[in-house]
C-alpha cells in the first residue's frame, strides 16, 4: 500500500496559557491544528476542516499549508475565533480552565468540501458527537475513522456519543474518560466494554505514563518518551491523534503491526508537543528531528533479546 | 555464565490487610519473604537473611525451604515477629499504616552466615541504611548488590543514606521516593542526580505505570502488566526486586541485556503478586504459569516490525 489522504476535523483556537514558566498570549491552539502539525510530518496529505472567525491571521492557515497541510477546508466566519484560557499547577500534573469563548466555533457544523469526501483516513477530532456523526454521513466509505471525545459529552450526550460510537473503527480518549465512559475502574475491563459499544480498537492514553491499544490482536503497550524538560502539555494528546493517524496515512494500511508501530510515531509527536510553549516546538522540527527521536524511542525500549525463562 | 547464588536479606513479617475485598489477618508478609518467593521462581540458589519471633510457625520457612529457598540465614529471636496492619483506599491506589510493631525486628543485625558470605548477588530490602552497609562489610566482592530504600531513611538518616548508596550498584526505588531523595520533580533529571551518588544503575518503580532502568547504556523502560483483577499491592514491590535479581542471579552476568530482560520478570512477579491476597498467588504459581505470563509480556510490546518513518 502507499500513502493515502488523512482528513482531519476539530477546533482551531486562540489559547491564553498561564504556565509555571510564564504567561502566554494568543498562542495558537486548537485540536485540529495540533493534530495536523503532528500529523504533516508523517503525510503527505493532510487535510483539514475547522472554523475561524475573522480576528484569525491568515498567516497561520499559511503556515500550515507550508507544511503541505490542506486548508481549503477552513471556514472563515464572521465573528470571534474560539478561545480558552486556561492555567496550569506548578508540576504541570492538573489545570483548571480560566475561560472558555466558544464565539464562530458554537455554530460549527462542518462542511466536507467534495474533494475529501473520500479521505480513506479520518480523525474526529473532540466536537459534538452529532458534529462527528454529520462528518461521517458526509465522507465515503473511510478505510480507519478514529475519534476523540471528552467528560463533557459522555456525562451531557450519552445517546449521540452512543450513535458515533458505532460508526467508528478507533476511539483514542485518555484514562479518566475511559473510566466514565464504562463506569469501570479497571482500565482492561473498561476497554473490553468500550470495544462492545463500537469500535473495534480503543487507544487509552496516560499521558506522561504512556498509552495502550486493545485491538483484537490483543492488548499493546507504548511508553511516553523520558523527557527532562516538560514545557507545556497543551495539545499533547492531539498531537500523539494526529501522529498516529498521519503514520496509518503514509503507510495505507491498518494492521496489528501498523498500528503498533502508530503508536510510537503518536507517542513521539505527543513528546515534542510538550517541549514547548503551545505548537511551537511541533512547528520547529522537521522529519530529521522525528527520525532521530523515534531512533532514540527504540532504544527505550530494546531489550537487547528474547525473552526466556532461565533453566 | 551459569546460575549464581543470590543473597536476599530484608523483613520478614506479618501483615493485618484491610482491603476492599475483605480483612485478612496475619498474613505471611515481609520484604525477603516477597523477594525469596520471587526469586526462587526463576534462580536456583536463593539465600535469606531475616528474623522472626517464637511466634513464627516453623511451617512458613519449610515452605521456603521446599521452593529452594536456603533458609539457614533466618535467625530466630525471642519476642514477636515484625507486625504490621494496613489499610487500603478502594481503588488501591493509596495505602494507611494503622499500626506497626517492630517487635524483634527492631534490633535485628544481619549475620551473614559463612557460606553465604561470597554470594554474588546481593538485594538488599528495605532497613536502616546502616544496617544494609553492615551486610556489605560481610560480603566479599559481589558482582552486583542491589539495594531499597523508603521516604523514612531519606528523611531521618541522609548521612547513613548517602554512605550506602556510595557502596551499591543498583538502587531500587519508586518515584516518590526518586523525587524526595535527589529533590527533582523530573524523574529523567532525578535519576540523573541519583546516579552520581554512587549507584550506576537506578531502576524507579511506578506501581501500575511500569518501571524505568537509568544506566550506561541509556534509559530503558517496561511496562506494568495490564491485569483485570488486581486484589492486594502489598508486596508487589519487593517481588519485582525478587524477580529481577533472582532474573540475573540465574543468568549470572550483568549487561545491559541481562538487565533489561530481568525487568520483564521483575513486572511479572509484581503482577503476579498483586493478584492475590499477600504472597498467595506467588506461592500457587510455578513455573509454567511464568513462562506463560512472560510470553504474554513479549507479546504487550511486540510491535511486529522495525520503526521507520514512512518516506
Amino acid at each position: 500500500m502507499s500513502t493515502q489522504p488523512l482528513l482531519i476535523v476539530g477546533s482551531i483556537a486562540f489559547d491564553d496559557l498561564d504556565m509555571p514558566s510564564g504567561q502566554y498570549r494568543d498562542v495558537l491552539g486548537g485540536a485540529a491544528t495540533y493534530s495536523a502539525l503532528a500529523a504533516s510530518l508523517v503525510a503527505r496529505s493532510v487535510r483539514v476542516v475547522g472554523i475561524v472567525g475573522d480576528d484569525f491571521p491568515e498567516q497561520h492557515l499559511a503556515d500550515l499549508r507550508a507544511r503541505g497541510v490542506d486548508t481549503a477546508g477552513v471556514e472563515r466566519a464572521k465573528g470571534r475565533t474560539f478561545r480558552w484560557h486556561g492555567r496550569y499547577s506548578a508540576d504541570l500534573a492538573s489545570r483548571q480552565s480560566i475561560d472558555t469563548q466558544l464565539n464562530v466555533f458554537a455554530d460549527f457544523s462542518p462542511k466536507i468540501p467534495p474533494a475529501y469526501a473520500s479521505s480513506p483516513f479520518v480523525l474526529l477530532g473532540n466536537i459534538h458527537p452529532r458534529l462527528q456523526v454529520d462528518v461521517l454521513e458526509q465522507a465515503s466509505k473511510p478505510t480507519l475513522v478514529a475519534a476523540d471525545t471528552m467528560n463533557f459529552w459522555i456525562e451531557r450526550e450519552p445517546a449521540a456519543l452512543a450513535a458515533m460510537l458505532e460508526r467508528i473503527d478507533l476511539l483514542v480518549i485518555n484514562d479518566e474518560e475511559a473510566r466514565q465512559l464504562s463506569g469501570v475502574h479497571n482500565l482492561v475491563r473498561a476497554a473490553a466494554d468500550i470495544r462492545r459499544r463500537g469500535p473495534k480498537m480503543l487507544i487509552v492514553k496516560r499521558g506522561e505514563f504512556g498509552a495502550l491499544l486493545f485491538d483484537d490482536a490483543g492488548t499493546f503497550f507504548v511508553p511516553a518518551y523520558p523527557l527532562e524538560d516538560v514545557l507545556d502539555p497543551t495539545g499533547a494528546g492531539d498531537s500523539f491523534a494526529g501522529g498516529l493517524l498521519g503514520y496509518l496515512a503514509a503507510r495505507g494500511e491498518v494492521t496489528p503491526a501498523t498500528m503498533r508501530q502508530a503508536l510510537f510515531f503518536a507517542a513521539a509527536m505527543g513528546s515534542f508537543c510538550v517541549e514547548g510553549i503551545g505548537p511551537a516546538r511541533l512547528q520547529a522540527i522537521g522529519r530529521p528531528e522525528l527520525a532521530a527521536r523515534i531512533a532514540s524511542f527504540a532504544r527505550l525500549v530494546d531489550r537487547g533479546g528474547e525473552l526466556v525463562l532461565p533453566g
